[in-house]
């Protein structure tokens, strides 16, 4: 069974990449500038060159996309379009394009994020986009063809991360990027489409 | 008490209307090519020139944004990003700009509706769009300073609707605009804020 992994360097990408290595997997790692491949998800050219060059895939998992962080204050319709093109339209575009190479029954797991259903200071743009990402899988699910699933994974604060992005989220809970990595598997592996999973909230 | 109405030559833009010139309202009609000003709220400049030319205002609600609809199979990144720049960043755009021209305790209302919790066959882009704009509103809830609030009403099909989308909407109840511009009566004279005000389901 061939995955895509776009976002493999990430915390998340990473340990997506160690839970299902332990399985008898061909992962294929995608990245900006690292990886097998590399991929600008905001370009239509590179995500096609992508799935051309990786052809016929089993699942495709998305670990990554840029959002903007600030306060709504001073928020510009400029920093707000970053989330849209990148996060946002980045992971859909995976997901359009991935649809027309991925094997009947195969997966698509796209990422989302507790600031989707829990707002946090600054963060008007990550809830937008992640909240946006939910919709696309729960309508998405119910117009993929031949047995095609799509879900998405939405953890809470990774602990890998509590040093740098603790102070946003405070009196959260953290959980280990490894706790994330399983919902991942039970996307891909499970038989259920159109779900959010969420992991430490 | 002066309320911009931004796509006031819409269905629920006219209920709006009538809906609140029941009351002692300034009602300033705002529209692509139809009302007391001409918006597009796709550009920036364009929105800004809107409120640099009506001045402070108590109240803005926004009836207005263009979603794609089409089949997931054949949808494109460039279909996507239709609602993604229109019903959506429009909105948001209208926010953004709005806030600094609000006065203290004013209210924003946006609109997004039953697709964005309810999918239809070919509505991603329209629950995607719908879903970010309810994310947004209870995002910038948390953030909107001098006692501003913000809303979203989500209606379902409109009855006056019926004829052109009702074959899109198969068991859908649908609602009366009248009935839907309550809800909007209810966002600006009401005490809530980050709310979703569903009409009709």
């Amino acid at each position: 069974m061939k995955i895509l992994l776009i976002g493999a360097s990430g915390t998340v990408g990473q340990a997506v990449e160690k839970e299902l290595s332990q399985s008898e997997y061909e992962i294929i790692r995608a990245g900006r500038t690292s990886g097998d491949f590399h991929v600008d998800i905001t370009s239509d050219d590179s995500v096609a060159a992508l799935f051309e060059n990786v052809g016929r895939i089993d699942a495709i998992v998305a670990t990554t996309g840029n959002l903007f962080f600030g306060p709504l204050e001073k928020m510009t319709s400029r920093d707000f379009a970053i989330g849209l093109q990148d996060k946002l339209l980045g992971q859909v575009r995976l997901a359009l394009t991935g649809q027309h190479y991925l094997r009947d029954e195969g997966s698509i797991t796209l990422t989302s994020g507790i600031v989707g259903q829990e707002p946090i200071a600054q963060g008007v743009n990550a809830t937008t986009v992640n909240a946006a990402l939910e919709g696309f899988v729960k309508a998405a699910a119910c117009e993929l063809k031949r047995g095609q699933r799509i879900n998405v994974v939405s953890p809470t604060l990774l602990s890998e991360s509590q040093e740098t992005y603790g102070p946003f989220f405070p009196g959260f809970e953290s959980v280990p990027a490894t706790r994330v990595a399983l919902a991942y598997r039970r996307s891909i592996e499970g038989v259920q489409t159109g779900r959010v999973y969420t992991v430490g909230y």
